[in-house]
């Protein structure tokens, strides 16, 4: 089963939501039924909301939607768009936004979670733009682009810095490090989505939102990546934008700390042996 | 009528046009079932497929399109998306591009040829991403903000600058001026959309591609938006981001040169009264 969605199926070709990425969306991590993270799911799409103009959609719609997945893990997700009309880019007075959403069976990477995952630098800088910083908006073709930029399955993710160098996250995930005992991850004011289980953690951990260069890495004696899918994967090794290796790491029992919690808010098993 | 599309209507649940703004469009002038500047579309949108690697469609079944309007003016919209597949935003390896097309009828708007128009300085500034700079792509969030800045009828167009403070373009339009007898234009290595209009201004007009401030239009004796649809209309009045005016200028035959030349090129009449 590739999945479901809801009952009006596609998009009218005029949408706005393809016409000009004019949207927003969330992927949800959904177990038996119930949404993890849900709450901050919705301040995010209240949070684009509001950023780009468009009514909140219903509540009460909204938090029936996880029911409909049935056992086992899901992935929700959904895409709000500011629906059809406008003149050009003008938006309509009176938007009328569509929402539309697909569930998908999902089966998270344990190896990952034990073993850590090889990630490297990307070569593409992301924009600048604090309009849009933070938020999950329909306009991602600078991680499109991150993404393709190479096909071997045994590089996980790519690293991504601004156009001034510094660090931001990773094609899909946020990015954390630990130095001089201290957790940090990187300010998303200027660009980057904020991820729900980011501000999960932040608001459970002593985590510092900092500005900083790729060189913080180097000074790190543990990093992860996390987001509310996958839950939480300690770096192991590092490469530059070639495929060169820059550093490695030894996953351990250093990496508990970040993915424990992570994985005790997203029901995961703590995923390093003890 | 509203226009008329394809036969297969609108898109996917899971397009990736939608999904990340995965794609490219265009927006042609179709007169009496030809279209103008037909050759500068389609070079766009083969630079537009190279940049974001997708291949090019068919050019057989693209020459068909424009002649499926009917006498008289029309726009022919094209949007060409990734499709669907990949996982994520990694891009499928063997994408199958969807376009689908629309055509709506067109009116140009001759007192704003004749008169000129009032523009204002808008308060987003584009970022700064050169892997996409000049493309006319799908991810047009910046656009749609900048656009929705003012709803007062009477200005025709908000200018951009980038987030270095340099001119860019308008909201869906390229930006010309003259100071000390030079025509120029912003160059668009950076951000913005390289209009077709202004290519062909440029490959026929002694026109410099400039890094500029908005302290050029200051000096400027005249200035000028265009694009492939609306021709050209001079520059009457230019605000501040609060609507406050800055400087205006005397509309006369100081502003024949570019438009005569872009109205020549699209079969549009001269516009300004000699």
């Amino acid at each position: 089963m590739s999945g479901v969605g809801n009952e009006a199926g596609g998009w009218p070709l005029e949408d706005r939501g393809v016409a000009y990425g004019d949207g927003l969306f969330e992927t949800v991590l959904v177990r038996d039924g119930t949404a993890l993270l849900w709450e901050a799911h919705l301040a995010r799409l209240s949070r684009g909301c509001r950023a780009l103009g468009l009514p909140m959609p219903e509540r009460d719609h909204l938090d029936s939607l996880p029911g409909q997945t049935g056992e086992g893990l899901w992935v929700l997700k959904l895409i709000l768009t500011r629906g059809s009309g406008g003149r050009g880019y003008l938006p309509p007075e009176q938007p009328v936004p569509r929402l539309r959403w697909q569930v998908m069976p999902f089966t998270p990477q344990p190896t990952r979670w034990q073993e850590g995952v090889t990630v490297r630098h990307c070569r593409l800088k992301l924009a600048i733009q604090p309009a849009l910083a933070g938020l999950k908006h329909l306009n991602r073709l600078e991680n499109v682009l991150a993404r393709g930029e190479w096909n071997d399955p045994a590089v996980a993710e790519g690293l991504l810095c601004d156009s001034d160098g510094r660090l931001v996250e990773a094609t899909c995930m946020n990015l954390f490090w630990r130095r001089g005992g201290r957790l940090e991850t990187p300010r998303l004011d200027r660009c980057g989505v904020a991820g729900t289980l980011r501000a999960a953690l932040i608001d459970a951990l002593p985590i510092a939102e900092v500005v900083a260069g790729p060189e913080a890495l180097l000074d790190a004696d543990a990093a992860w990546l996390g987001n509310s899918l996958q839950g939480v994967w300690p770096l192991a090794r590092l490469d530059d934008a070639e495929g060169v290796e820059i550093k490695r790491w030894t996953v351990s029992d250093r990496h508990r700390s970040l993915q424990g919690e992570a994985h005790r808010l997203l029901g995961y098993p703590p995923g390093l042996a003890s």
